[in-house]
Protein backbone atom coordinates (compact mmCIF):
# COMPACT_ATOMS: atom_id res chain seq x y z
CA UNK A 1 0.00 0.00 0.00
CA UNK A 2 2.75 2.44 1.51
CA UNK A 3 4.48 1.53 -2.32
CA UNK A 4 1.70 3.00 -4.38
CA UNK A 5 1.75 5.62 -2.71
CA UNK A 6 5.48 6.30 -3.30
CA UNK A 7 4.96 5.44 -6.97
CA UNK A 8 2.22 7.86 -7.82
CA UNK A 9 3.89 10.37 -5.45
CA UNK A 10 7.09 9.79 -8.08
CA UNK A 11 4.91 9.96 -11.46
CA UNK A 12 3.47 13.25 -10.02
CA UNK A 13 6.63 14.31 -9.24
CA UNK A 14 7.89 13.95 -12.22
CA UNK A 15 5.30 15.34 -14.72
CA UNK A 16 4.30 18.27 -12.50
CA UNK A 17 6.09 21.47 -13.94
CA UNK A 18 5.36 20.44 -17.66
CA UNK A 19 2.29 22.90 -17.96
CA UNK A 20 4.21 25.59 -15.74
CA UNK A 21 7.03 25.37 -18.50
CA UNK A 22 4.30 25.15 -21.45
CA UNK A 23 2.43 28.33 -19.54
CA UNK A 24 5.96 30.64 -19.11
CA UNK A 25 6.75 29.65 -22.90
CA UNK A 26 3.35 30.42 -24.48
CA UNK A 27 2.64 33.54 -22.38
CA UNK A 28 5.58 35.00 -21.51
CA UNK A 29 4.38 35.82 -18.02
CA UNK A 30 6.60 35.36 -15.69
CA UNK A 31 7.39 38.28 -13.36
CA UNK A 32 5.60 36.16 -10.50
CA UNK A 33 7.86 33.04 -10.68
CA UNK A 34 10.71 33.30 -8.11
CA UNK A 35 14.15 32.93 -9.71
CA UNK A 36 16.09 31.58 -6.28
CA UNK A 37 13.11 28.82 -6.27
CA UNK A 38 13.24 27.69 -9.40
CA UNK A 39 16.97 27.71 -9.75
CA UNK A 40 17.40 25.99 -6.43
CA UNK A 41 14.87 23.48 -7.35
CA UNK A 42 16.86 22.51 -11.04
CA UNK A 43 19.93 22.29 -8.91
CA UNK A 44 18.18 19.95 -6.68
CA UNK A 45 16.65 17.78 -9.31
CA UNK A 46 20.47 17.85 -11.10
CA UNK A 47 21.41 16.58 -7.73
CA UNK A 48 18.72 13.56 -8.27
CA UNK A 49 20.28 12.84 -11.33
CA UNK A 50 23.59 13.04 -10.47
CA UNK A 51 22.84 10.76 -7.41
CA UNK A 52 20.48 8.11 -9.80
CA UNK A 53 23.57 8.05 -11.96
CA UNK A 54 26.08 7.48 -9.26
CA UNK A 55 23.99 4.34 -7.32
CA UNK A 56 22.55 2.97 -10.95
CA UNK A 57 18.57 3.61 -10.12
CA UNK A 58 16.84 3.90 -13.35
CA UNK A 59 13.87 5.12 -12.15
CA UNK A 60 15.42 8.39 -10.45
CA UNK A 61 17.39 8.62 -13.65
CA UNK A 62 14.46 8.69 -15.39
CA UNK A 63 12.19 10.82 -13.61
CA UNK A 64 15.26 13.13 -12.88
CA UNK A 65 15.63 13.81 -16.98
CA UNK A 66 12.24 14.32 -16.92
CA UNK A 67 12.46 17.09 -14.30
CA UNK A 68 15.85 18.84 -15.26
CA UNK A 69 14.11 19.16 -18.66
CA UNK A 70 10.72 21.17 -17.61
CA UNK A 71 13.17 23.29 -15.04
CA UNK A 72 15.64 24.06 -17.25
CA UNK A 73 12.40 25.32 -19.79
CA UNK A 74 11.38 27.29 -16.70
CA UNK A 75 14.52 28.73 -15.50
CA UNK A 76 15.49 29.72 -19.36
CA UNK A 77 11.93 31.34 -20.13
CA UNK A 78 12.29 33.15 -16.61
CA UNK A 79 15.45 34.59 -17.88
CA UNK A 80 14.46 35.43 -21.26
CA UNK A 81 11.01 37.14 -20.72
CA UNK A 82 11.71 38.69 -17.07
CA UNK B 1 29.86 10.65 -1.90
CA UNK B 2 26.69 9.25 -3.72
CA UNK B 3 25.13 9.67 -0.03
CA UNK B 4 26.59 13.53 0.14
CA UNK B 5 24.82 14.35 -3.29
CA UNK B 6 21.51 13.02 -1.55
CA UNK B 7 21.70 14.64 1.04
CA UNK B 8 22.33 17.82 -0.60
CA UNK B 9 19.38 17.61 -2.79
CA UNK B 10 16.90 16.36 0.20
CA UNK B 11 17.95 19.98 1.97
CA UNK B 12 17.75 22.12 -1.40
CA UNK B 13 14.52 20.22 -2.21
CA UNK B 14 13.12 21.02 1.43
CA UNK B 15 13.84 24.68 1.35
CA UNK B 16 13.96 25.80 -2.56
CA UNK B 17 9.92 26.20 -2.05
CA UNK B 18 10.16 29.20 0.46
CA UNK B 19 11.31 32.56 -1.57
CA UNK B 20 8.81 31.67 -3.84
CA UNK B 21 5.55 31.55 -1.50
CA UNK B 22 7.68 34.86 0.10
CA UNK B 23 7.37 36.82 -3.33
CA UNK B 24 3.87 35.22 -3.91
CA UNK B 25 2.46 36.94 -0.70
CA UNK B 26 4.95 40.02 -0.75
CA UNK B 27 4.09 41.02 -4.24
CA UNK B 28 0.68 39.45 -5.11
CA UNK B 29 1.83 38.80 -8.49
CA UNK B 30 0.82 34.73 -9.24
CA UNK B 31 -0.30 35.33 -12.73
CA UNK B 32 2.54 33.68 -14.02
CA UNK B 33 2.36 30.67 -11.71
CA UNK B 34 0.82 27.67 -13.25
CA UNK B 35 -2.53 25.87 -10.76
CA UNK B 36 -2.29 22.81 -12.27
CA UNK B 37 1.65 22.59 -11.75
CA UNK B 38 1.35 23.76 -8.42
CA UNK B 39 -1.30 21.55 -7.13
CA UNK B 40 0.18 19.01 -9.05
CA UNK B 41 3.43 19.52 -6.93
CA UNK B 42 1.44 20.00 -3.46
CA UNK B 43 -0.29 16.60 -4.07
CA UNK B 44 3.23 15.24 -4.96
CA UNK B 45 4.78 16.66 -1.47
CA UNK B 46 1.74 15.44 0.41
CA UNK B 47 1.69 11.65 -0.85
CA UNK B 48 5.49 11.93 -0.04
CA UNK B 49 4.97 13.00 3.48
CA UNK B 50 1.78 10.21 3.90
CA UNK B 51 4.54 7.55 2.13
CA UNK B 52 6.92 8.84 5.21
CA UNK B 53 4.14 8.45 7.44
CA UNK B 54 3.97 5.18 6.23
CA UNK B 55 7.02 3.84 6.49
CA UNK B 56 8.03 6.03 9.73
CA UNK B 57 10.94 7.88 7.83
CA UNK B 58 11.89 10.96 9.63
CA UNK B 59 13.93 12.97 7.15
CA UNK B 60 11.11 12.43 4.58
CA UNK B 61 8.19 12.83 7.39
CA UNK B 62 10.51 16.69 8.26
CA UNK B 63 11.48 17.70 4.88
CA UNK B 64 7.79 17.08 3.23
CA UNK B 65 5.96 18.81 6.22
CA UNK B 66 8.26 22.44 5.21
CA UNK B 67 7.60 21.50 1.41
CA UNK B 68 3.91 20.97 1.65
CA UNK B 69 3.63 24.14 4.00
CA UNK B 70 5.50 26.14 1.45
CA UNK B 71 3.08 24.79 -1.29
CA UNK B 72 0.04 25.68 0.55
CA UNK B 73 1.21 28.71 0.81
CA UNK B 74 1.96 29.62 -2.74
CA UNK B 75 -1.30 27.86 -3.85
CA UNK B 76 -3.37 29.82 -1.32
CA UNK B 77 -1.71 32.62 -2.93
CA UNK B 78 -2.32 31.88 -6.51
CA UNK B 79 -6.44 31.25 -5.70
CA UNK B 80 -6.05 34.27 -3.83
CA UNK B 81 -4.70 37.16 -6.45
CA UNK B 82 -5.47 35.49 -9.74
Amino acid sequence: MALYVGYLAALLGTICWIPQAWKAWMTRDTSGLSLPSNLMFLTTVTLWLIYGLMIGDWPLILANICSVTAMLLIVAAKLRFK
